[in-house]
């Protein structure tokens, strides 16, 4: 058989050779809608590498975006690993330390910014020394510091030939604010990121063809959308990229574009079904949905159902790229009841050819598939974390396991059930608070003797923060005085929805704080004067 | 990411690991049905591989099959490249001859085969030097000469680990007896079959889930049975194999065990089609069938898709192990009439994503893909063919392109119609005839001064040879006497249905035989007594 090199360039060029004037469709923060195709994106990619070249930019650096969805970050991701570099996908919510930190150990030469981040970006300029060139995404305007990247690379020829790689180079870099201590950058591969095409484009995953028509809710700075802007050209799909993901804007996107695939968390869908259960709008041809980065309530799964969207649950992290679990049917599938089914897509899914899934105990023992036995959740595989970027040790133990921070239960069909996590982490509407960072910040409020915060249930949010607290004894304090005294520590929306008094927190036999014992006692706690909202249970 | 070499073990490992107890039933020779599962499949073939290790076959060693389609078929694939040795299927329909050849040329060391070849088996013998151990895959009767398979492995403990392979190594092996001179090996390796098997799997292409039920009514001695026992395990679906492609058989089968996706050569589906439109027999859930192989004629697609049934058409070889291109749907599907349907679905399919195609005129100059430029189609790509096995030249160019010896035009929307055929072969069934060997056989018989043999539609066979000769000055010779004389040199089924004597046959300027003249002064020729059948236009 032939030599045949994976690389995603491939990707984009046989989206240009056999599917070019497959549309792409960008809906942008302003409201208005722009459309090209998979021709235009491989020939502006080209432009935009020659305008790298033309400044130095080349093998192995950095190239980061700070960008919700549209057309111009897609003919940026192309354009930048075109040259060699390495996409850096960042995140404009995070909290201005994380995003200085970020950049730094990244070392990112080029900014290629949306116009909405431009108070971030100027706040930030200083804090960036190795940022060489900022690009806006959109058109200038009046006083804008920056070229805009229509203008950078306009004047560019469209022939080049894309940088020779390797197929184990790095592609992407993907920064995971989760657990504790600083954010952790992960690298994506060429290798990696076709196998992980291939399998997610399976009917079994997010069964994608050249009639479908995807528009992923998930930005492309979380987990690289889920990989849907490499599963779409390898496919020749047509993508609908949109900036804002308000529900009145997405609901008439799925009809005006006559979207059939479409992919995001909870919180998005909650929004969504709101929406139309107060307009009573219609959702188009709308055919499947993929729900996962939070446990898919069972609610949200009926009211798809109800709706003949066929709904898959699955369940993946940064370190994936993010694909762990594809949601797929069970064998069994047309005789089980409607409800069985139901219970089915309410777990977290079955691993797809590429990785392998395990749990084991507290002492690395793999634990029985019986469905009732919980563990450590621990993956291994071809798109799975090896390292973390510049990082000194392995991610993954001498056997390729890596440690999810999530406990699972393993049932005996094959499917996977997220039972709790080990990680001290709060999900909160698909993106990460550490509930560590708010219990340091915490501490440091006069009067406060001990705190720990953990994730309450929120119907829209998924999970939101609850801080509670011990008092240092003969101290007097509010809940607010806490809030008060945490903002300007973390980010505004880290700040704890509650805060509780206790008089003492509970703690494991070695005097470490037992999260399990206090999220077991707050099992039933919910937030005051929030209501259950349509598409929850 | 993770180092992990590409390796079809991965795929048996997966299956018995995630779907272990989904089944793999078998329909016999003898009327009988077995079943068996993934997780069984993947322990035998440890036994297997222990028995084979036993005698010291290992790395590189070539194992053959002389097999229809059946569980211990599949087994013996997985067990045979465990150890690292070469699966080679051999076709039973082979002359003798060629048999004798293509053994000695790949060094068989073993030979598997099924009770209904024994006769053919006990022929060769003595020509196969360099095999050192036959196994019946039936159970021996009295008096049979060999071992049988479970016997064979039955003995043997089932913990096996792998032998280590490199992705680049080779794993299949298959001879393609298509055109002049010698049979020529194909060597199928673990990398292009991963990559081949997450291809085919695709909603474009077999469509293939955990859910569904396989019955590939193609043997595995073609081509690996299209890839099917690939690409089966990745998903875990169920599989039906069948020794029997009887359409009664097969349409019983289709009802009693649910059958879903089914693939085939028109000339199966044909019969099929007859059988029903006699008996009245349903199909059962069938959903989509997979022709390819030869055209699909368009009643044939029409049928299918009165009966709800989507219809694949797919081109492909044994050099491209053999995907060469998926049906898919085209951009606007939904908005095309029913005849634009059918006429896109009678074209032979797109590229996939790890495949490139083109058309070159004689001159190896790109054509346009216009819909109507004919020209010689080029395939190159990740399981495409590099070299024939032991061959000392590439057969594909610099660049990578083989050239197929089919004739095509490529279309606006990347569709490919397959418009004629360069290489001089017949395909019968399925199966190739080479007319240049028949026109040699041809002019050695007494009174023919020059033979051409061409392939005439024929609504059963798609193909069947006619020979068209010119008689030596004063030679009186009839039809059946060029018949008789051809016997005994060539295997029964390659005799032409007829004989048509003529003045002189065309040649090109350079006096070589012109076939391309010749089938146009034949185009509108029929065999006598040939009927059009249902499922044909
Ligand atoms: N279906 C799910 N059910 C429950 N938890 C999930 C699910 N999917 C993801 N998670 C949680 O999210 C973690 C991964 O988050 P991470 O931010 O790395 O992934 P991501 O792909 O970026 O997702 P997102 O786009 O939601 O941010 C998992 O370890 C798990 O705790
Ligand atoms: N859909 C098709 N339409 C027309 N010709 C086809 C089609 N598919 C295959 N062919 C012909 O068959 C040739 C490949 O035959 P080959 O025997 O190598 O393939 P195969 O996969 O073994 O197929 P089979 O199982 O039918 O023998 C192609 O080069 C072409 O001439
Ligand atoms: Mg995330
Ligand atoms: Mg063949």
């Amino acid at each position: 058989m032939q030599d045949w090199p994976m690389n995603v360039m491939r990707l984009v060029d046989h989206a240009e050779r056999e599917h070019g004037s497959r549309e792409i469709v960008s809906a942008w923060a302003d409201g208005s809608t722009t459309r090209t195709n998979w021709g235009e994106v491989a020939r502006k990619a080209r432009q935009m590498s020659r305008a790298l070249t033309a400044m130095g930019v080349g093998k192995g650096d950095r190239v980061a975006t700070l960008a919700m969805n549209h057309e111009r970050h897609l003919i940026a991701w192309y354009g930048a690993i075109g040259v060699g570099a390495v996409l850096h996908t960042l995140n404009p919510r995070l909290f201005p330390e994380q995003l200085a930190y970020i950049v730094n150990h990244a070392e990112d030469k080029v900014m290629l910014y949306d116009a909405l981040t431009t108070p971030l970006v100027a706040a930030m300029r200083d804090k960036w020394p190795t940022v060489e060139k900022y690009v806006c995404f959109d058109p200038p305007e009046g006083g804008a510091p920056d070229q805009g990247f229509e203008d950078w690379i306009g004047g560019e020829g469209d022939d080049f030939a894309w940088v020779n790689a390797d197929e184990r180079d790095p592609i992407g870099l993907c920064y995971t604010s989760g657990t504790t201590g600083n954010p952790k950058g992960v690298t994506y591969e060429h290798r990696g990121m076709i196998l992980h095409a291939y399998a997610e484009i399976q009917p079994d995953c997010f069964d994608l063809s050249k009639t479908s028509v995807a528009l992923p809710i998930v930005p492309m700075f979380h987990a690289n959308a889920w990989g849907l802007p490499w599963a779409a050209p390898l496919v020749g799909c047509k993508m609908v990229l949109s900036a804002d993901y308000s529900a009145p804007r997405m609901v008439s996107l799925f009809r005006e574009e006559e979207v059939t695939h479409s992919a995001g968390v909870p919180t998005i869908w909650i929004d969504m079904i709101q929406h139309i259960a107060k307009t009573g709008e219609e959702l188009g041809p709308l055919k499947r949905v993929t729900i996962g980065g939070s446990a898919a309530p069972r609610a949200m799964i009926k009211w798809f159902r109800d709706r003949d969207v066929t709904v898959g649950h699955a369940w993946g992290m940064t370190e994936l790229a993010p694909i762990g679990t594809l949601p797929g049917k069970p064998d069994g599938w047309d005789d089980m009841s409607d409800a069985e089914q139901v219970d089915y897509t309410a777990r977290q899914g079955r691993v797809p050819f590429g990785l392998e899934l395990r749990t084991v105990d507290d002492e690395g023992n793999e634990l029985p598939r019986d469905g009732t036995s919980s563990g450590n959740l621990q993956v291994r595989g071809a798109w799975a974390i090896q390292r973390y970027f510049k990082a000194d040790e392995d991610a993954a133990d001498a056997d390729g396991w890596f440690d999810t921070g999530d406990v699972a239960a393993m049932h005996p069909d094959g499917s996977m059930q997220i039972t709790d996590r080990s990680k001290d982490v709060i999900k909160s509407g698909g993106e990460w608070i550490s509930s560590i960072e708010l219990e340091n910040a915490a501490v440091g409020i006069d009067g406060i003797a001990e705190a720990a915060c953990i994730g309450i249930y929120h119907p829209k949010w998924d999970e939101r923060p609850l801080l509670v607290c011990v008092k240092r004894d003969g101290c007097e304090l509010s809940g607010d005085e806490v809030i008060e005294g945490l903002k300007g520590q973390v980010a505004k929306w880290w700040l704890p929805d509650a805060v509780e008094f206790v008089d003492e927190l509970p703690h494991t036999a070695t005097g470490k704080l037992s999260k399990k014992t206090l999220r077991e006692q707050f099992a039933e706690y919910r937030f005051e004067g929030v209501e259950e909202l349509a598409g929850r249970d």
